[in-house]
């Protein structure tokens, strides 16, 4: 896999009682470290029941200021400091995030013993990059300003052609891992150059995880070549026309619409109203979608893994 | 039952897999409003559990600012408000979580539709009164101000005298609910007194609980005649003595001599170090309190109901 993503929470606004509010992890294929988009209350109870741990989270992404997207953020950073954390965390937060995880330091006796490193979301597009993860940010449209996140990860794995190596007398050695990482050899009064004897091979892999949003469409750019595209349809399209526009959500149909013409092979739904959540609601939101989208379509539940491997290919683990 | 307590989380600091952080709901015999007493991280996930409604939630009480007794505030109060609450809400609480409430409100575009009023601790010792309850508040001793609260159920049952009153001449009528009532009744020319014909049986039930505290003595004052109390014990004597005292917390045993010396008839301990969460130690725990302490002890597990009736017999359904 390249990416692995588990939904810690999947329901709008409040939890129910299979479902907590908005978080997700994204693990790599690249290491321990990991990446939490969104931490509504509770977040940090759903990854007791996985195996992340809170020592390995290298960035906190928020979408949005709304509590079911970021009331977990004080507890679960909390938590972290009692389980004796000391590696820096970014916190990827629109400004008032932060101005609230700021007040809550200093109203509530809150010391961490690691520091906490705001990146403001409105002062760059690229907000996280490490050796073969880059993660954007995209804007979207709702209440309050909101955003999706473009995870990106990609691996590098350099064959040396160990044939053409012997055929030139150089055996296996030092010089065979300065050539694999990418430097040039000085070999029997000449050069040995790595690009002609290593063959690297790159991996991607992409999704788009967004907030909450009224408009889909405001992603097409952002899904250019990614496989696959998590995002909110808190509500069937006869909900959303009863409900009205006001709350500013995307329903099944206006999402599956999109994915289906920015050919996103892959798509998750989540955030799903409290009034979907049982089987014919589910039933009803699933129908919705594969009626405009012919992709692979996913109806996430809390504890379900997904993971993401280089062909763009899912494959799903219920929780 | 006079009151019935729900362990919403039995844990300290960080919630674990099984126990969460801090949280008891206290009902009455007299309706449905009910108190919860702190509101750590996923309070409102638990109430999820149980049958009581955030509706009928008439008054949050806080002990003190530490996050695992008030982050799950915002989001509960989120949730009522989501859930069509309009009936005004009393925060009895320090300040400075009032003032953390007040950001909350501000910096994370939060709209309720019912009013919540703040009572200030500090202000008064007396912090909540209706008819047949009185909640008080009592100090503690810990790193931030903490607090006790006791809270009194008080029943009063009238029963009418009748043969008493058919002896007079006066058949059942309105007139005999006017005496119940404590009102007096004209009569033949003269009056019939409420006193003569009703006789009034007064019941009352006390318990005291915690918030974090390294002093279980500060609350000699509050437990006389109280038939419960609930406390934390967060160490074993031996962890206490190992942890040594910054944090602040009392061990099972200073708790134990407390109750005894105070007889208070009966005893539950929570708020546990994730150290003694195992059989062993919560064996420990148990062992050392009745060492001390020859009432009924208790430990309190998530989701335990624990019934008090007016005779001060405790009556306990786990979870």
């Amino acid at each position: 896999m390249m990416m692995k993503l588990t939904f810690l929470g999947t329901s709008s606004g409040t939890p129910t009682r299979h479902r907590n509010v908005s978080g997700l992890a994204v693990q790599t294929v690249l290491g321990a470290d990991w990446f939490l988009i969104d931490c509504g209350e509770g977040t940090q109870h759903r990854v007791l029941q996985t195996p992340l741990s809170l020592n390995d989270l290298a960035a906190v992404c928020i979408t949005h200021v709304h509590g079911d997207h970021c009331y977990g953020l004080p507890g679960l950073l909390a938590s972290a400091g009692m389980g004796k954390r000391t590696k820096p965390l970014k916190l990827i937060a629109p400004l008032p995030v932060w101005q609230w995880f700021e007040a809550t330091r200093a109203l509530t006796d809150l010391h961490l013993p690691y520091e906490v490193e705001h990146v403001d979301l409105e002062e760059q597009q690229l907000v996280y990059e490490a050796p073969g993860v880059r993660i954007e940010r995209h804007a979207l449209l709702h209440r309050v300003p909101s955003h999706a996140y473009r995870v990106q990860v990609e691996t590098r794995r350099v064959r040396l052609k160990a044939d053409a190596l012997r055929a030139v007398g150089l055996p296996p050695g030092p010089a065979w891992r300065v050539l694999q990482s990418g430097e040039d050899v000085p070999f029997d009064g000449g050069v040995l150059r790595s690009a002609d004897f290593a063959d690297t091979q790159v991996d991607t892999a992409a999704a788009v995880v967004g907030g909450d949003n009224a408009d889909p469409a405001l992603l097409r750019d952002a899904c250019k070549g990614v496989q696959l595209l998590v995002h909110e349809a808190t509500f069937t399209q006869d909900a959303l026309d009863k409900v009205g526009p006001g709350p500013m959500h995307s329903s099944a149909r206006l999402l599956a619409e999109f994915a289906q013409s920015a050919e996103v092979p892959n798509l998750i739904l989540t955030h799903f109203s409290a009034r979907h959540q049982n089987e014919e609601g589910m039933a009803a939101l699933m129908a919705e979608t594969q009626a405009h989208y012919r992709g692979h379509a996913f109806l996430a539940n809390d504890l379900d893994t997904y993971e993401l491997d280089s062909a763009g290919n899912v494959t799903v683990s219920r929780g």
